[in-house]
């Protein structure tokens, strides 16, 4: 086959198929505004699948991030735990409040916050631990919980990448990704494994934290006890934001939740077939594939690859853009951003920087055909390394 | 006929005929995350319809103000000229940047700021005034730009309800409300004219401030002109949130856009009927009817009533509610706000207070029928005052 016929993006966005009827529908009900019908139904659904206390969803994972921030009456002077090799959401939203950011480093074997390094940053300041669960794979949520504990400080997951995901315990008790940390946040953008173009969530676990989050969530307003009879008016009672998404994003998300064991079967499919016919590769060339921990599931959100080196990682992009196959690179570690290095100061974070250079990440989305597959995994195979 | 047969809501969203064709487009054109096609085709239409210089759409018209305020570099010890008689939003979004508010009173003809009060509440301290162009139609805006230049300090319309309407000045100039500010904010929440559910935009007509608004727009990133190609990879150099709403959003505003017109003829028809038919009636019972100053147009966002008194509200209310018509109050004065009242102190805003008590208004929304506002106009002529 001419290779020149290949055209793979990096992500495809798809229709499960009842996306716009459902919108069609959020029209006839006469509500497009947020917390209709159709935010309802998806808040529930995340509550009664993976045992969430608290659904609200939100215009982004960034905006439930911020959300998470005002809740914790975030202020300046205080110390936010955030791995350096992440979305600049993590760090930002904290930030917006004043918050300094201490980066962690992440684990030798995959991208997650090393636990083992976090005690080393708990100061008498620090008010949240962020754990990222990298490609939708677990941190070690039972070390980082326990530190919080003996720390009183509180754990916010970024599981931007990590629903319908889970972590067991040593007990043996499996956890939803998303239930564990007093609150999570999760995303919905295209990119992602459900989606609604743009979208997020804020799940509360905290109950201390609930009645609050729905003041914050609707401007700063207690219009939601308002439309529950508990308010005769509704008024400006606190800070907040415009955080709701419109019905019109809600609908197109119900529909693929709808969807989500479907897609996850297409994914895990797309993912187990890389891992299969690139590890004899992979070991052969020095690169690292993904790694789950035991205590881990993998809810094949992502493909990366971790090269020897940027020069390695470099040869594999440019050889497969040749082939019609778009692969990238990932995060740019944000203790070495413009805004934050002289902030950071001269910590080493040496995986993270590793990371920054090295990993790379394969197509993976629904509408990946077997014909597709085949072509990225041969012409990796071919990449002309000089060893 | 059956007064029982009429169930007429305040608002109703409609679908002007391509939303959902954009939609399916833009999942097939492979984006749904935001700054794609459809934002970039709604962005161009507003700077090429209203003379706006740069248009960068956002989650809500909330978001645009929260926008502005980061660009401006609003922080504790700044004072911002905000009407009281507004949405939450107009102050939260600088409060939540540590700003404090100094509430401007209404006119007596109409709940516009006044701009002759304005000089008065101008400090050393100030350093933007918000005008915020109630129901669609202008402030002065000429007094209010001669104040702020005299002062050195920014105007943001907040232009929420004002799409598609103007303001003329003294020298016959007509401008579109949104080019006369440094910046202005605009709404697409599903009671406005033109309707994406949620959606809202900032617009930046001070060119100084192009540059940062895109950085601020996408999270702190410099993802606009690394996109551009002006930078070689696109990093944290700021702080910023995610602003900017999916392609599933944009489309649909688009397809709105597209019937601009059309959609404004049929609220004008809704507007002008009212109008007509109301005035003897709102002369007898002493209520105020819309007006519109000389130098303003009329977009027909609102239809309003101001009553005499509070009581004469709550029975005009309750007299629709029984005849199945949902006429509704606006605002609740945000000097008197649980959040607010004590931050403001003892100086009085009786013209804020009296719209908050005395103003309601009337269903009026695209699919209204002719039956129904006829029955709308004869119940309101039939409410049985006390005289």
């Amino acid at each position: 086959m001419d290779p020149l016929q290949f055209n793979i993006p990096f992500n495809k966005p798809h229709l499960t198929g009842k996306e716009l009827v459902y919108i069609r529908d959020a029209v006839e009900s006469g509500q497009l505004s947020g917390n209709g019908k159709y935010t309802k139904m998806c808040q529930r659904f995340f509550e009664e699948e993976f045992g969430f206390l608290k659904c609200l969803l939100t215009s982004s994972c960034t905006d439930a991030l911020e959300m998470a921030a005002i809740l914790l009456n975030i202020k300046e002077g205080d110390e936010i735990i955030v791995p350096a090799y992440t979305f600049v959401s993590t760090a930002n939203a904290f930030v917006l409040r004043g918050a300094k950011i201490v980066f962690a480093d992440c684990r030798k074997d995959n991208p997650n916050m090393d636990e083992d390094l976090l005690e080393d940053l708990i100061t008498p300041r620090t008010k949240a631990i962020v754990p990222v669960h990298y490609s939708g794979v677990a941190c070690n949520m039972e070390r980082i919980m326990e530190l919080a504990e003996d720390h009183g400080i509180y754990v916010i997951e970024d599981a931007a990448q990590a629903v319908n995901s889970y972590f067991t315990d040593t007990k043996g008790n499996k956890h939803a990704l998303g239930s564990i940390g007093h609150m999570a946040t999760f995303s919905f953008h295209e990119t992602k494994n459900i989606i609604s173009g743009e979208g997020g969530m804020l799940v509360i676990n905290d109950p201390e934290l609930v009645p609050r989050a729905e003041i914050i969530w609707e401007k700063g307003t207690n219009r939601s006890a308002f439309f529950r009879n508990e308010v005769k008016k509704y008024e400006w009672v606190d800070i907040g934001s415009s955080f709701l998404p419109s019905e019109v994003t809600a609908a197109f998300l119900y529909a693929q939740l709808e969807s989500m064991d479907k897609i996850h079967q297409k994914r895990r499919k797309i993912w187990d077939t890389y891992f299969e016919r690139l590890s004899e590769w992979a070991k052969e060339q020095q690169i690292q594939l993904p790694s789950i921990p035991a205590y881990a599931t993998n809810n094949a959100h992502l493909f990366y690859l971790v090269a020897r080196d940027l020069e390695q990682r470099d040869l594999i992009i440019d050889h497969l853009k040749k082939q019609g196959i778009l692969a990238i690179f990932h995060y740019l570690s944000l203790h070495r951003s413009p805004f934050y290095a002289a902030k950071h100061g001269t910590r080493e974070l040496p995986e993270s920087d590793r990371l920054s250079n090295s990993l790379l990440r394969l197509p993976l989305f629904y509408g990946l055909s077997e014909e597709e597959l085949d072509h990225i995994i041969e012409n990796l195979k071919s990449v002309p390394f000089n060893e």
